[in-house]
């Protein structure tokens, strides 16, 4: 079992951390105001948005009450920002090519990059760039947009799921490292799961993505108007199947047989996935707001890793395929629009 | 082998034979009024442009020259027309729930329906209200649109592809009557062919219907967009393969040991379907034409009974499956909108 400990010894950072958030939007920006405002040294690296914030700092409008940072540390390039204990990468996934560049600055020696994307496998990508040692990945559960440059407002839940990283997502169980910056965004107020295998919990997180996000776009719905229908739930069951089925493959193929067990994402996980769907406000999901607005989609994040990884597992995923192949076309097309 | 004569005795038409067109429309309209233009006695049921067709016959703009019937006969129930030794079903599938009501009265004791419509499993419906030895389909090529009431405009082919049907769609080789109807078509300049298997012939169009008319709906594209990005034209090839692997369940399930091999659709049918498919002129297909306008789909003619007939025969289709629940939530969507 490796639910309880820590199974691979990665590194504890320091008593005191530096934070950088690459990707100053509706995720990272609102993590990076809220750790700043809890009094860490967080810096803040901005393209579109620099001049405004540089000279205006950061607004949050918040669930939680709204605030204000007049001054924050924005950047226009990581040559600038001091070398940093834990990098965030808040970017969209679509902008990951910039990575090797941006990285290897950026992250102190013992220190960790911290992957708040959606999807699987961009952890591997990061390992390669500055080694599996440095790598950790999280899952947000957070509803905010970002309504103007430096302008950021949070609508709804905001916890992570923390999961550390080694080489071929071996489970790691709960590491130091893990605790330190839960504890820093315990003081921003942020609550933080632990899960002792981050590759099974990205799975998990796939089995609502993959069939809402994708389904969104190509049906151009909501996710009640989803649910509301025999045929699109049907089809959303059977799409967290297939999830189900890659998850099973992949970790069947990767672990040790001492943990395999643990690996399985549980049957009635489906129907928990399905339950809570139903009882969600109408909802557009980010990629159909991604899609509405013609920003390009993460498709390869959410859909073509877990496809490639599960076909290597030798899983045939036939629907998964078939939404990926949709969006691809989609996004072309809407890329073209643009 | 039972492709060079008749295998099950269809009785003979008469020697100079009447006709019926239930539907009126693009695809009736035009064949309906070349039988009457060659000499045919025809009958025409019509909606909503009884009034004009009635005072003002029908018009058809054509590739093969224009002309106009100033005279028709025609009706607005089949009350009042006569019975007929063909009855040609020319309707959209999603209208076939009034069969039960128009066919008795109209299709003569030695006559016959003929079902031009797509998909698969409507001469099943026919013969359940008519009698097996009343029913034949054909499977048209035509581009064709009424563009008025009365106004057919005939864009490119025109052929069509004859079989005769049996019960549980036996295979029934080249029977009298088939030859009979070909002659009059003949007559009217429309050339046909002759399928000894109509629910091969069925599943082979489907090939092309299934992956196009589905694809272009869900994805609001094209066939040259299709054809043009590789995600979607592997897609199409996908879908191919499993409307092949469907007749072959099916014909398995079906045949008799004697011509299950004439049942297989060949594997190499596919890349010419894609060929042909690359050749076309950039092309909206029928469905989304459907779509377009807002009129109901014919997702259960095309998708439905194909699917269903297979999974009956224990073949899975899960990407044609898939296409059809995105459909009928898309079709459902589209008719509140209307």
């Amino acid at each position: 079992m490796a639910t309880s400990s820590s199974a691979h010894p990665s590194p504890a950072l320091p008593t005191s951390r530096t934070y950088a958030v690459l990707g100053t939007g509706a995720l990272g920006g609102f993590y990076g105001a809220r750790l700043q405002q809890a009094g860490c040294d967080v810096h803040f690296l901005l393209r579109s948005d620099y001049e405004q914030v540089r000279q205006h700092g950061l607004v949050v409008e918040s669930i939680d009450g709204d605030f204000r940072l007049p001054q924050v540390k924005a950047y226009r390039s990581v040559a600038e920002m001091p070398a940093c204990d834990v990098v965030i990468v808040a970017l969209k996934t679509t902008q990951n090519n910039f990575l090797p560049d941006l990285l290897p600055p950026l992250v102190k020696p013992g220190g960790v990059v911290l992957v708040l994307q959606n999807g699987l496998g961009i952890e591997t990508d990061v390992a390669e760039i500055v080694g599996a040692d440095r790598v950790m990945g999280g899952l947000c559960f957070l509803c905010s947009n970002k309504i103007a440059p430096g302008w950021i407002r949070h609508i709804d839940y905001k916890q992570i799921t923390l999961g550390d990283y080694a080489a071929g997502y071996q489970p790691c169980g709960i590491t130091k490292r893990m605790q330190q910056i839960a504890q820093d965004f315990k003081q921003a107020g942020i609550p933080s799961e632990f899960s002792p295998d981050l590759f099974l919990a990205r799975w998990k997180k796939l089995m609502w993505n993959i069939p809402f996000n994708g389904l969104s776009v190509v049906l151009n719905a909501t996710t009640d108007q989803m649910m509301a229908d025999d045929h699109t739930r049907l089809l959303a069951m059977l799409l967290m199947q297939e999830v189900r089925a890659g998850a099973l493959a992949c970790t069947q193929a990767a672990s040790d047989s001492e943990v395999s067990a643990d690996r399985t994402i549980p049957a009635d996980f489906i129907q928990t996935m399905l339950d809570y769907t139903l009882q969600m406000k109408p909802y557009r999901t980010s990629m159909k707001l991604d899609y509405d607005e013609h920003r390009p989609l993460e498709v390869e994040a959410i859909f073509g890793n877990p496809l490639r990884l599960a076909q290597q597992a030798g899983a045939e995923l036939p629907r998964i395929q078939m939404l990926y192949q949709q969006l691809k076309f989609l996004d072309a097309q809407n890329q073209q629009k643009k």
